[in-house]
């Protein structure tokens, strides 16, 4: 039984975007506009639904403009510091600023030239312009006078100047709710116990948030069960109550993914399956004039198609320009492949290292929340292109601010805990630095350098032949580049096991004996090395050890696989370990030391991570806490060239 | 009685700034920082009080990445196209995306690849790799692994994360707590009839929204009397309620303003009196912990001493940076002078004029509301400078968008209804264009073309030799540069006067002899230009007519004016009388025209504007609307050089 009937469709995004805005033109979807009457008190950062006129003049009298006396200027006209003019009671009067000026009068003097006299008169060395310091009547604002314009969003100062004007009550757009629906039965609320299979309802957490900011009145809703009635029920009762329902997930080829069949059979579906990476399984229906979008089920790749259609439907209902992306130029650290026909979308970080601003693509799954958390910016490949060159010059769309990306400490290289403990410290500084930390080993980092991608790297590669850490790499691979090397700890590595060790693990003949299961790092790591070295050493081959293919990218990620019991033992540093309440069997003390190119030690960013490492007390307490560290070269240059 | 006790010290900017850091760092106020532990789905846009490091792994098991089956790969290592591998019943298991992934099982096919034969069983003809389409334990996040530094703002796909690694609670920053306190007996509520001598108190509703846009939790009290037994109430109530308060007005040295006394009398005065323009009346008081700032009451002078002060004490409040300002580059259009030793913030309209983004300065007082909602940037001339020539570059606090300043067309010259009109129409285009109308007078308009300030600029001079409009002028200054002079409207010209013209006013010679009172235009308006031709034409003697020195910017401040009953009449157009239902004494047709120099006939922004002119019949039945219009060659080019 090949279920081919339920294969996703594959539409250009162009295409899928043309299907759907002519759809949505017919459906009526566009000329709702709702809008409502409400307090200019409660109106800021909403939209005039239509121009707004002032409905009287401000100042509504001519006022005095400073405090002093008003005159009449005709009266002090040959006022000099040899002739003063003094006047009586009945030809001045005390005013402060915002006083009415009688009609009698056309000038105000300000409280410091007027000189008082002790029977009340006033004395005046200097004459008056007519009508200085008053304010006319319309001065500011003209009663009919446009205020803001239909669109507008409302600030504070337009609210004053509505207020100032007479208006109390403001016409504004509503703006479109929207149903976030949750589907599948494996979803559990956040906070309850997490089995095998279930998994973590938390994608309409992020969604409604991101709906929100864009303008809409999103609101998340319980999970739906993978039921076919369940699902058309809820969705039925979202498009009855709301402008807009979003579906996540159910329009990919699974086999309980009913999102598809049930849309069909209550609604129009428009467009099934858009040829983007990530997000190919999107879905785009129409029940009546309401918009559905099912998305893919994986956060980034919901979040992303999300971003391709909601924003464009929430400027649409509220008939705005779309918001416009804030983009930036960069240029890219390495070779993008793409395939022809297909928008991709890639998340990349951003470092200013040197005078270049370096995107680096994060290359990880369409799961990964943290990619996104950690991710600076959007590249769009478009569908008509192959890829993208390194060193060519790319625009990316930012999801961060631009001075946060300026603030920003690029370290790519070997993982440590430390460097986590180090993120804190550097943003607790004013103005906070953000460490991007991309973990790809020790040999990746040195590659990092060379590619001027990052300004520090975390290294740690044992050289067989002398025995030394780091340096002959450095003189192999960094040879021409003017840098230093600093010690950033000496650290335990060894066997991440069971508490309690119930293997009875000390080497890896323990694990080739007994067949135990092992978790490896990537080629390139320092682990990797140091675990290839013993196996060396000791005679043993690789190929007897189970699961030296199974690989992971950081000390954590062995750990957790050891604490979630799907294998027995990996090599890692006794931190991890000891993070998540584990047992570690040493092996050896190995050096972690940080690279830094000449060219960026002078760099604020550098130099305050360095200053953190170097007389940070707390720091080097907080670091001793994580246990397997040794700092007692920690701060101090160990080779320069 | 000299006063001279109340007049403000004038203290420079830096020096207050540097005692009032050191009274508030002596005061404890930053060493408060008060937290809440909240729900995280309350949490977005917080700031994190503490980092934020995973309660447990995610994912939390070995889980499918794909809908297919789970199988060992050994099992399918030697799979082919011309030797496919079956596999039966408990040697595969289908598996949606998600799916835990059984420990016997380690790698997983997708369903594109599995072809289902009619027994249950699988054929598969390609082999898998190892662990392949399975997202191991912890591959997205690893229990410890920071999610969040301290400090940072929560994000809708930060709040993902959290909850996806079990973390429900957070530790967020309480944001402080102000209350802005408006004083002076002179103030009523938005909304009610405003008598002689009273202000609508809006100002505190300004404040407020910019004090929570910097992340405060500010709330607007209501006035409190000029009385100083009432304010120290007031004042002292407040001080026990919220982290910081904030006074407006009192601080200057008019008659009424208690607040100084009352603050040297229950706390203590740091500053009083800052060498700034506009803001010198300002207060900076401590009573205990709690900053009491005292604001000058004029809108403008209190938003932007608030600026100075407000933003540092919030952001030191939560212990963080202070937001960084979006500073741009842009070249003054024209000298500005300042006074050394004061620092002065000019406000000025940003265009970006050909090449160059172009600043103007507005030149309004600190009473002008509507100049601040105007405003595009800030520009600081710090104490130390005496002035900015033209065409120096200076750099700009945007406030706005810089987005939106580039889709801003300047238009800079006389004023007529129609341009408010225009405004709108613009504003509702995709994406919107805003309209930047500077009023000036016809002659400011030509000037500023000139120095390249504008884009377009409206103008109605009339040449008293050849009774041409405009055409002469442009020859005689705009000589050596390409242009199309574009007509607008005709309109009619005459005497704004009270409803049932009640002084029959038909001529200057009424006036004259009646000696009634007369509102003029500023020198370079048309309207000045076509008065003083009728005066010289009916021999009159401009000395003879009262209020002719008493000078307004635009038509709709000339029916302001005589709307309030100041003056019995002034010259304008007739939609000007008509917006404020006066009546209206036709004395001429003129002819009012658009200058576009020829660089930006082809820019989107103009080229819209004279679309809306040229071809959209709701704007011309709008204006026709309005009343005195003609539009018999409206958007005709009348004269190219």
């Amino acid at each position: 039984m090949k279920k081919e009937s339920i294969y996703v469709k594959n539409q250009p995004l162009s295409e899928a975007k043309r299907l759907w805005r002519e759809a949505l033109a017919r459906s009526g979807f566009y000329d709702r506009r709702p809008s409502a009457i409400i307090d200019v008190d409660e109106a800021l950062d909403r939209l005039a639904a239509a121009p707004v006129y002032a409905q009287h003049s401000s100042p509504t009298y001519n006022a005095s403009a400073m405090d002093g006396i008003a005159v009449r200027f005709q009266d002090i006209a040959s006022a000099s510091e040899t002739q003063p003019v003094y006047l009586v009671k009945d030809h001045f009067m005390p005013v402060n600023t915002g006083n009415a000026v009688p009609e009698r009068f056309n000038a105000v003097v300000m409280i410091e030239d007027v000189h008082y006299l002790n029977d009340g008169t006033v004395e005046l060395i200097n004459p008056a312009t007519p009508w200085q310091h008053i304010r006319t009547v319309g001065e500011d604002i003209v009663a009919t006078e446009l205020i803001i314009p239909e669109n507008h969003r409302i600030r504070p100062i337009d609210r004053g100047a509505m207020l100032a004007s007479g208006v109390t009550k403001v016409e504004v757009l509503i703006p479109p709710r929207i149903a976030v629906i949750p589907t599948g039965s494996e979803l559990i609320a956040p906070g309850e116990t997490v089995r095998p299979g279930q998994i973590i309802e938390f994608n309409t957490r992020i969604l409604a948030g991101y709906l929100n900011q864009w303008g809409a009145d999103a609101h998340a809703h319980k999970p739906v069960d993978d039921d076919p009635d369940k699902l058309r029920q809820a969705i039925l009762a979202a498009a009855d109550d709301f402008d807009i329902v979003i579906i996540n997930a159910g329009a990919s080829a699974g086999t309980k993914d009913y999102s598809t069949e049930v849309l069909e059979s209550i609604g129009s579906v428009v467009v099934h399956g858009i040829a983007t990476k990530p997000g190919k399984p999107a879905l785009l229906a129409l029940i009546g004039d309401t918009p559905i979008v099912g998305l893919p089920g994986y956060p980034v790749s919901a979040v992303l198609t999300m971003r391709l259609f909601a924003r464009e439907l929430i400027s649409g209902f509220l008939g705005i320009a779309p918001p416009r992306e804030t983009n930036i130029e960069a240029v890219m650290s390495r070779p993008m492949h793409s395939s022809m026909g297909v928008d991709q979308f890639v998340r990349v970080t951003l470092g200013q290292v040197g005078d270049k601003l370096i995107a680096t693509p994060s290359g990880k799954g369409a799961g990964s929340v943290m990619s996104m958390v950690r991710a600076d910016g959007l590249l769009t490949i478009p569908a008509g292109i192959e890829g993208i060159g390194a060193g060519e010059s790319v625009s990316i769309e930012l999801l961060r601010s631009a001075a946060e990306i300026e603030s920003t400490l690029v370290s790519i290289g070997s993982h440590d805990n430390i460097l986590d403990l180090l993120a804190n410290f550097l943003h607790l500084l004013r103005p906070p630095i953000r460490l991007s930390s991309a973990h790809v080993g020790s040999m990746g980092g040195i590659m990092a350098i060379k590619r001027k991608e990052a300004h520090i790297a975390g290294t740690h590669l044992l050289d067989e032949d002398t025995g030394e850490y780091n340096i002959s790499f450095i003189k192999r691979f960094l040879a021409d580049m003017p840098l230093q090397l600093i010690n950033l700890c000496y650290r335990e590595q060894g066997f991440i096991v069971q508490p309690g060790n119930p293997r009875k693990i000390t080497g890896f003949d323990d694990i080739v004996r007994h067949g135990y299961s092992f978790i490896n790092r990537q080629k390139g790591a320092g682990t990797r090395l140091l675990t290839d070295k013993i196996l060396r050493d000791s005679g043993l081959d690789p190929d007897h050890i189970r699961g030296y293919d199974h690989e992971e990218y950081t000390h954590m990620n062995i750990a957790a696989a050891v604490a979630s019991g799907s294998v027995d033992t990996g090599m890692g540093i006794r931190a991890a370990a000891f993070a998540l309440q584990l047992d570690f069997v040493p092996i050896a003390e190995e050096r972690y030391d940080l690279i830094v190119p000449q060219d960026y030690l002078a760099d604020l960013r550098v130099t305050a991570a360095l200053d953190i490492i170097q007389t940070n007390r707390d720091f080097r307490e907080r670091i001793l806490s994580l246990g397997g560290y040794n700092l007692r070269e920690s701060g101090s240059v160990l080779y320069r060239q």
